[in-house]
């Protein structure tokens, strides 16, 4: 990639990331141009897809997560390090808000430009409750695409504006169902 | 009402609740209309919005499953009423596809349509918790809005294409949860 090509994508990356942070996965593309300076056709070429440009916006956390998920697996126990992951995937859901819809729909869409990051963040969560159940303190009849399938009720719930204040409070109650110490 | 209000509002009601079942809880009100044989403005002369409409709707199975409620409560232990009644709530959110959006965000508006319905089924399910609660096979740290908050994330996953498969199990999960024995 040129290096105006990188600095426009860089930079409608970082826009993005405060508009959707502010009105939700469904912002207007078209918005998120003009206030990166550029044309909607512009973005396209960068982002072909909403889900192209979410998945971008994602992978950084998302990478930051699966780093964090290293660190937790070789420094916590495996329950406070499976209980920490829940907790910061739910935070990141809360920050794109209405992201985890799209999802759950690409966690079963190769064709999703959302797949990778979705893939990324499932095989994390899958490593930490696979060392949990290795250790004898998660149940051993959940999977890694449950565990997934549980953040993103949670997440969901995060996102529901009359049932958010009761989210933490169920996340500690869905992870004690997970850890059986 | 009179007697052929009666009959336009009852076959308004059976209309939707077959449009919906297939369609989901956003359905066309005007194609609800059309195939009732009556027009929009007499659909919303019964039903002012989409969320009277849905509370009509719900309400009878709500009714249903407060009155199955009573009869668990008396007939079943305090474990298994609630396990069941978790079960008939995630099959109706799963009938009304889209619904548990609506619903979610109803709880906390006293001037939604719909909350009068939501309020029935916290009710219900508040009942059947304090009854676990009491013979102490429940955990005490939630309550009635929390388990309605996990109902409606249950509720949420079976809506979701690529996660429903897990959702039958992940509500034995969530139960196992709230259930202490």
């Amino acid at each position: 990639m040129r290096a105006d090509a990188r600095k426009n994508r860089d930079r409608l990356l970082a826009v993005a990331g405060t508009v959707i942070t502010e009105q939700g996965a469904e912002a207007s593309l078209r918005d998120i141009a003009r206030k990166a300076d550029m044309g909607l056709a512009t973005l396209l070429r960068h982002f072909p897809t909403r889900e192209a440009l979410l998945d971008a916006l994602l992978r950084t956390s998302f990478d930051e997560l699966t780093a964090k998920a290293g660190e937790l697996g070789s420094s916590s126990s495996p329950d406070v390090a499976l209980t920490t992951w829940l907790r910061d995937c739910a935070a990141i859901a809360h920050k794109y808000r209405g992201v985890t819809e799209l999802m759950a729909a690409a966690i079963e869409e190769p064709e999703s430009a959302l797949h990778a990051s979705c893939v990324t963040m499932r095989a994390a969560g899958a490593g930490l409750l696979a060392r949990a159940q290795a250790a004898g303190t998660a149940r051993t009849d959940i999977d890694g695409t449950d565990l997934f399938a549980l953040v993103a009720a949670l997440a969901w719930l995060g996102d529901q504006p009359s049932l958010a204040p009761r989210a933490d409070h169920l996340l500690d109650v869905v992870a004690s169902a997970i850890l059986t110490s």
